[in-house]
């Protein structure tokens, strides 16, 4: 197929870079040989660097989903407990404090660092203080939205797997997943009776040890992870994460001055993704396929409960201020093709 | 990092034709949105015609063993019995037979159609007439190696779930598995308790009637998969297999001029990578290393118990008379060196 010139602006995947694309479409090499030991090996080393821990960060062929799975998988046996926060509200360090005090069975806390639904960044620093400093759980975190582009500090903050994806942030095609674990998550490990085989971390703990992947792993995207995490690298965190910021609060104040409302209080909202309340009386359906089919702009629309009532715009990874410009210049457009009345704020 | 020029002759990743490589290094879209729809449509009907089966093939993103698991935990129950055919033999129909005569309790069998480790291919016609003609049982075919290169017609022999990868003989890079679902492997499906997530081909056949997948699929992959599909449907799937029982029989014969000698009996020998006897008293990882770093030749060692016993040659997917005499030009010459006196047949 003949892929379209898009202002893509999804949460993912993401835009790449030429340079990422450039990468993957090198010659495959044997997975087994020496060429793809020094591949693996430097890109463990970088993807450390990034999570900001002295463990390994483990490569799975799989989505995001394959991560979060292995999270599970990896630590927990059948009958555990587990306390998970809530979907679509930010996640309160109090309330997980009391759920923890009342119930002491629970073995491990599930955190979405940041949830691309709603456009929420939870303060996983003061969760872990309660979850690792007051009661020393096991704390799982879904990452894939904000690794890459928010601080995550892997070991300070004591979080014992933190899975990411390649398609937002890490500015690569989806189809590689990432987890690292802590020494409290081997453990974990040791005494789980989940069943598994193609995401066991074990394998891939004792496969990188010779500078492989269990299983054929995808080589192309590994080229491309290269290149991007290097960019990465090459810029300097503290900028990808300023850079990150800088252009959510444009995004923001953007859409805040074509009068429309954001779905995030001010305190949790997201620098990689903005969840907009839909207007009253547009077709949110409507708008996002107008955005695309006329301004070839790719919003994503709300999900579960929040279909119908809310768009995303994603700003992860490869994203400019023009894009978010055309974006909102778009925006304009349509809704008021649509018929809404936008009353600008001044 | 930047790739050297080989001749990859390991059986996966195979080399991957140009136009493959241009397609993966476009843009990203939504996976959520019209063009991936009509692209995943696309790339299902396709392989539907290359499985040759009027069902559907889901497309999962994972390495080959992703879909082997998936074949195993969306059909079977803990404690249920399997027959699986020892690795190494090829499978003979008459002790399957036998097998499932002598213990009714038997559900499923797994049976590997093309054996890389070995270089046997197995006998599925005879083999599906005995499970599926004679018992009815389950059956689970591992096509990774022989899918899209030796014939494997899904429906008339009656296969339950056929698994297979992108980076054998369909020429993707590694990162996509396969598996396509017969009623019977529905109704199996129903009955099965494993546990299973990101691996569930329910959620896969769910979301495939939407144009979806149930999580972020791999687009770059997908974009090679659709031009190497295209490229062996319009070269017509009679001449694939008719090109590779020759370049098969090119190596078999090329290996033997030389006087070495092969794993397999020429009843079993696979179309699609050829098993070497290693001569006495050469080094087979000195001999497949000289290979490699003197003449760029990737050929592929023994595993397991065969481990510096064997080499062996991969012939699948985009390989040509002239890589083949590559090898062998560069076998006679690194054996030579290495001391070992050839003995050419005439």
């Amino acid at each position: 197929m003949k892929v379209p010139q898009q202002n893509l602006r999804t949460p993912g995947p993401t835009p790449c870079p030429e340079e990422v694309l450039e990468g993957m479409s090198q010659q495959m090499i044997n997975h087994r040989g020496p060429e793809f030991r020094d591949l693996i090996n430097g890109l463990t080393d970088k993807l450390s660097r990034i999570y900001m821990t002295e463990g390994k960060v483990y490569i799975l062929t799989a989505s995001g989903t394959g991560a979060l799975e292995a999270a599970v998988v990896n630590t927990l046996s059948p009958d555990d407990k587990v306390l998970a926060v809530e979907w679509g509200t930010p996640a309160d360090p109090d309330v997980i404090r009391k759920a923890l005090k009342d119930d002491p069975g629970i073995k491990a806390v599930l955190v979405t660092h940041n949830e691309t639904s709603t456009g929420i960044t939870n303060d996983l620093e003061s969760i872990a203080q309660v979850v690792k400093g007051e009661f020393g759980k096991l704390l799982l975190v879904d990452a894939v939205s904000s690794l890459g582009c928010v601080p995550l500090q892997t070991d300070r903050w004591q979080c014992d797997v933190v899975s990411t994806a390649s398609q937002k942030g890490l500015m690569v095609p989806p189809g590689l997943s990432f987890a690292s674990v802590s020494e409290q998550a081997w453990e974990a490990y040791k005494a789980s009776t989940m069943p598994r085989y193609y995401l066991d971390l074990g394998s891939a703990h004792r496969y990188l040890d010779r500078g492989q992947n269990p299983f054929t792993p995808n080589v192309a995207l590994l080229y491309g992870l290269d290149m991007a995490l290097d960019m990465m690298l090459d810029e300097g965190m503290e900028s990808v994460y300023q850079r990150h910021r800088e252009i959510a609060d444009f995004t923001r104040s953007g859409v805040q001055k074509l009068g429309l409302t954001l779905l995030a209080d001010a305190a949790h909202a997201s620098d990689t993704v903005t969840a907009i309340n839909n207007p009253d009386g547009v077709d949110c359906a409507a708008l996002v396929e107008m955005m695309r089919s006329e301004h070839s702009v790719v919003l994503a629309a709300g999900q579960g409960p929040l279909a119908g009532k809310i768009f995303r715009i994603g700003h992860m990874g490869l994203v400019t201020r023009e894009d978010i410009q055309e974006v909102l210049n778009a925006l304009e457009t349509s809704l008021t093709k649509l018929g809404h009345q936008l009353v600008p704020s001044t």
